[in-house]
């Protein structure tokens, strides 16, 4: 069995946006991404987990702005408009279904 | 919405194996857990997922021991026997579904 090193995942992660596999746990997805520039608003059909493992995030809803820095998660609830938004580099492990569709909004 | 802080829940955590949960994604659990001390070998009917967030440990298995540092993880599949075992206070977030059921092992 192999252990997973999230530092060496993150060294690949070049493009924003574009996840990098984790593990699956059963029908989850724990995925890697580098949240770098506005994402489109958008919202899903299951909950999606954000934790942010380096750097900073802002994750926009509708009407408000939560700061995620290291070590600090937010829940987004099925079916709740969100989009990160980051200034800089932040890589987040994200969790969700692997069923998970999403649905864009205009923002 | 509320913002998850890791360092927050650590600190309310003083007893080993006594997990506190961090958040609900759709059926699945994230939970903060302290690992220290070595926990009784077992299995489960489906996948766990262990991320070190502080401190290091072993997950023993059956004839091999994976060390976790900081930020590695271990995807431990359903039905493979093991146990966390750490020398020293070790903080893991482990994500797993809330109907999994445990067997306990001889060790």
């Amino acid at each position: 069995m192999e252990k997973i090193k999230l530092s060496q995942l993150a060294s690949k992660l070049t493009k924003p946006y574009t996840p990098i596999e984790v593990c699956n746990i059963d029908d989850y997805h724990c995925y890697l991404s580098l949240l770098q520039g506005e994402y489109p608003f958008h919202k899903h059909d299951g909950d999606e987990f954000f934790l942010v493992i380096e750097g900073e995030t802002e994750i926009d809803l509708e009407g408000e702005s939560i700061t995620l820095g290291k070590h600090e998660g937010l829940l987004v609830p099925k079916g709740v408009v969100h989009r990160p938004n980051s200034k800089r580099r932040t890589i987040a492990l994200i969790f969700e279904s692997k069923a998970l569709a999403s649905h864009w909004v205009e923002g």
